[in-house]
């Protein structure tokens, strides 16, 4: 099995980190336009080869793992598709689907089958030196069948990732994926972005933080150049989480004002609640 | 030395633990309502004796540090203050500290020194099993002093906890406490549980979460009989903050509605900036 990945970054070398841990005869080759990532993962035996001209290796590929931005890959599919090899697999890690799939679809030769892909495991800091095993281990995985995919393929994506250390791997639709992920990942990136833009510079804020401010803005290390693009792929799946959690924000601030202690209480009870069941804890109301 | 740890909680029982491995000849006593709580105290020899008649301990303490309830407190020092060892220090954990001295200095005797503190090392999780001395390594702690404290027992206290592990200590008015902390602290708490019970049950998003999601809700686990009367004590201060934080939301939604990406890229680039700045880390643009 050959595979190709597109973009050496975070999440395309822990791909190849991943694959040549669980899959010892699989050759890896790489694709990017940074010639020295590439020389630096051959020397580490990430990959087998690397390559700028995508022509040189894309006609050997069995499964191409496309690990680079949403706008990218659309042109990128353009230039590769008569160049594929025939049956090839496609996959990608792009975090909002709907839109990318209705594009992308009508680019590809019949022969070709792209299984589309999300890897929950993002990490804040960005590049191949950042990339490992690790943060594949146990997390989720989400597939959105089309019509055009085979059952196989997608069968084979599913193993393929578990070997490759993945949790639970779902297959949802592409709507479905658009709309939950707009709340879990989308709106915390607004959520963190928020919070540390109305901090007030002047006081000086991290001597006097714990970790919970922490946790909430671990993720505002944000790549500027790919979210805004995320957000408008998801535009109305993302305000409408925006508008939600707003509102629970102003019950909250309406109790506050309104020293509604029971109300408080209520709000804290669900979200312990809710923590437990996330967590799959067992819920003891008088913990 | 003799140290009475009041509430042998999570924070109480790290107290123990903390001067156990640091203070080696100081003797630690413990006040509880919970007899269990303090025979497995005894048990693991993390005090040298726990009582629930606060009269047979009180007036042998140098060091009383209350780790209870605001309105505990308050309570606790009027029933103390005839017993209280002559030149005795007290010193709390309570996470507001404005309207808690404005209560307890008019309570207390002449020769007492109430020094009132605040270490920023919470948990999830509740209660003496929990309790480590972990949580409060390098973590930070907040000292408030008033008038009415001796210079030496301030430096006491600093000397104190900088032994027990702790990292930034610094010391800032009742006021600017509450400022700050009804950031860093009680913003974030209203954030998380707004965000976690925003969420469509029905979705079963926990299956869709990455890491992300999950840093974000850690701290709703929240002890829904402690924080109400937290964000009360400190109602004005984190109104204002709320309110500071739903005007950047709605940049960034306004942002997401016009299609407007270079604002959005704006907004980013400054969240990464004070990302860097909160971790003392160099900060490159092009990261």
């Amino acid at each position: 099995m050959n595979v190709v990945i597109v973009g050496l970054g975070n999440i395309g070398g822990s791909f190849a980190k991943s694959i040549r841990h669980s899959f010892k005869d699989y050759k890896i080759y790489a694709i990017d336009i940074n010639t020295d990532t590439l020389k630096e993962a051959e020397n580490h035996g990430l990959i087998d080869k690397g390559y700028t001209n995508f022509k040189k290796i894309i006609p050997e590929a069995d499964l191409v793992i496309f690990s680079v931005y949403p706008m990218t890959l659309k042109n990128m599919i353009e230039n590769y598709a008569p160049y594929f090899k025939p049956n090839a697999i496609l996959t990608d890690v792009t975090g909002v689907k709907e839109s990318i799939i209705a594009e992308i679809e009508p680019l590809l030769r019949n022969d070709i089958d792209f299984v589309f892909g999300h890897p929950m495991a993002g990490r804040e800091s960005r590049g191949l030196e950042f990339s490992s095993r690790e943060i594949f281990q146990n997390a989720n995985y989400l597939i959105t069948p089309t019509k055009k995919n085979k059952d196989e393929n997608i069968a084979f994506l599913e193993n393929f990732v578990k070997k490759l250390g993945f949790g639970n791997v779902s297959k949802i639709t592409p709507e479905f994926h658009d709309e939950v992920i707009g709340f879990t990942s989308q709106l915390a990136h607004v959520i963190a972005v928020s919070l540390i833009n109305s901090d007030d510079i002047e006081r000086n804020s991290k001597r006097y933080t714990g970790d919970s401010y922490r946790d909430l803005t671990r993720i505002t290390n944000i790549n500027e150049k790919l979210w805004p693009e995320l957000f408008l792929m998801n535009k109305n799946h993302l305000l409408h989480h925006i508008s939600l959690f707003k509102e629970q924000v102003e019950h909250m601030e309406e109790a506050i004002k309104s020293n509604d202690i029971a109300n408080m209480e209520k709000m804290m009870a669900e979200s312990k609640r809710r923590y437990h069941d996330l967590h799959d804890l067992e819920y003891h109301p008088e913990d």
